[in-house]
């Protein structure tokens, strides 16, 4: 028996088994046979959406306790708090699933590809549609990003990253009341029917041909190691691959991994960190060289599909 | 010595203490002396944004455990995942703090009471200027929302609830294609400089009697609540009080609690159910009393501030 749960939050989890998005929910799955169990406030809702058996609670831990008595239940330790987990453990005994159900969500069905793919092609559309003028902020950028989002009736998988000159040497800046300077990075996704893209660009608005340059040649990196996922087997085997080139292109050491997995979550497995042994065969991911000087950054990013033997980014 | 934690999503505790909204960092307050744990990915950003001390890790427990040793450390037990603490805990002994950390955001300040004052009436001109015509579904007015937040520089607090009939029967329900029939809920709220709001209004799009009798008389019981806080000192008293009004006026027993405190979060203490202890003075509430018909539902919530003396609709 496999427990999962939504607080407020969405569950990534939650949301592949159950197919429904619904807050303070738990999901009992036993083999196929799913249970939903949903507080009062959420049962018609549960009616309307939940295809399989619905159990209404008053008190949720009284109910569990009933359906779950003596039994092993298997559950996810990244999702569950502390604090809801020291309620739980007295009802019965639970073994931690939570690196098998993250892998369960690796290999990606052509429906996942071709949704990720759709979100992909959005970002990219709109990333390409930005008016860049003299005298914007970033917040200004940051604006046209969430508006076109909103006018191609999508969400974003994450809040854009727009940042000019120094911001850009920080990874995960926030935007601000920055006028737009030399250099332009915006890290930027949207989610289509749940299903999230990853992507960076950067803008040398100087014009500046070093830049440019250095620009090019990350463009290259990335394009070169989504051509070789297809004869890679595991994450780790990425991040040499990644080194080694930043190092020949002349680059600094990255100070953060070259990807991640991109699904459901905007960051999900494989991790393509130097001791991943994660598999990146049948799987979406998102490969972004970097680096970050004193001045400034920059961040190539695409969204790959590897399905084994050819890599395409969408 | 207490240990607060920001993973991927932002965390009201950390941001309350820290002052900083950096992913991936710890934070340690010794009395007043406070230590940010940061990824070397935000290095530069910690240096630029968080006054004190910054120790930058590259293997999180390794730092952690050179740093905690042999202390008893207090921690959010809301906040941290069973699998972060399974690793935690080997360093040292750690005492569940997340109760006493929730009730220190209880009582509001007077900034952080005008940065509330100012997201709700924010909220309210938005919601005032809903434009509501014959045919648009509710993913039209969801979208008036959004856009409207965006063009007042500002952020949602949480994804707005727009319902019509028989959706307006279920308390979260999703904003889909359904088009604008006899009744509108819409549930919204924005964020000031991090600090939430959260208003709901119903419109009777039919212009029945019955329905604006009824909604009436539901605005009717939030107001005489509001005015009453200063008269009650804890959670219970309030939902009591509710229950009392809604039976006098005909409505069913409400099926979730007649509200909750608001501020960095949108749902924070003092809870308002019927068992709640939690202390209401000199603190932000939303009052919210709901009825769900089998066709359709009405609320009307307002957020509040009570001195203790008076309490305030703001």
């Amino acid at each position: 028996m496999i427990l999962l749960y939504q607080g407020e939050a969405p569950d990534a989890n939650f949301y592949y088994h159950s197919g429904v998005d619904i807050d303070h929910a738990f999901l009992l799955m036993d083999g196929k046979r799913k249970t939903l169990l949903v507080h009062e406030m959420n049962a018609a809702i549960a009616r309307a959406t939940f295809p399989g058996r619905i159990v209404v609670y008053k008190d949720a831990m009284a109910t569990l306790a009933k359906l779950l008595r003596r039994k092993t239940v298997f559950y996810d330790s990244d999702a569950i708090s502390v604090h809801l987990f020291s309620r739980l453990k007295s009802i019965c005994r639970f073994k931690d699933h939570s690196q098998e159900l993250a892998r369960m969500r690796v290999v990606k069905s052509q429906v996942e590809v071709s949704k990720i793919a759709k979100a992909a092609r959005c970002a990219k559309e709109i990333l390409e549609s930005l008016e860049l003028k003299k005298g914007m902020t970033e917040l200004d950028v940051k604006k046209q990003l969430l508006l076109a989002t909103l006018e191609n009736g999508l969400e974003i998988s994450f809040e854009p990253i727009v940042a000019t000159d120094l911001d850009s040497s920080f990874p995960h800046s926030h935007a601000g009341k920055k006028k737009l300077g030399s250099i332009l990075l915006v890290d930027f996704g949207v989610k289509y029917d749940h299903y999230c893209s990853d992507l960076t660009r950067c803008f040398i608005l100087d014009g500046d041909r070093k830049k440019k340059e250095q620009y090019e040649r990350l463009k290259d990196i990335c394009w070169f190691i989504a051509d070789s996922l297809p004869q890679m087997s595991k994450g780790s085997e990425v991040s040499a691959l990644a080194d080694d080139l930043m190092a020949k292109a002349g680059f600094p050491k990255m100070i953060h991994s070259i990807g991640h997995g991109v699904g459901l979550e905007v960051h999900e497995h494989p991790g393509l960190g130097p001791k991943s042994i994660d598999p990146i065969g049948n799987t979406t991911m998102a490969i972004e060289p970097a680096f970050y000087l004193s001045r400034y950054g920059m961040r190539y990013e695409e969204t790959v599909f590897n399905d084994g033997k050819k890599a395409r980014v969408l």
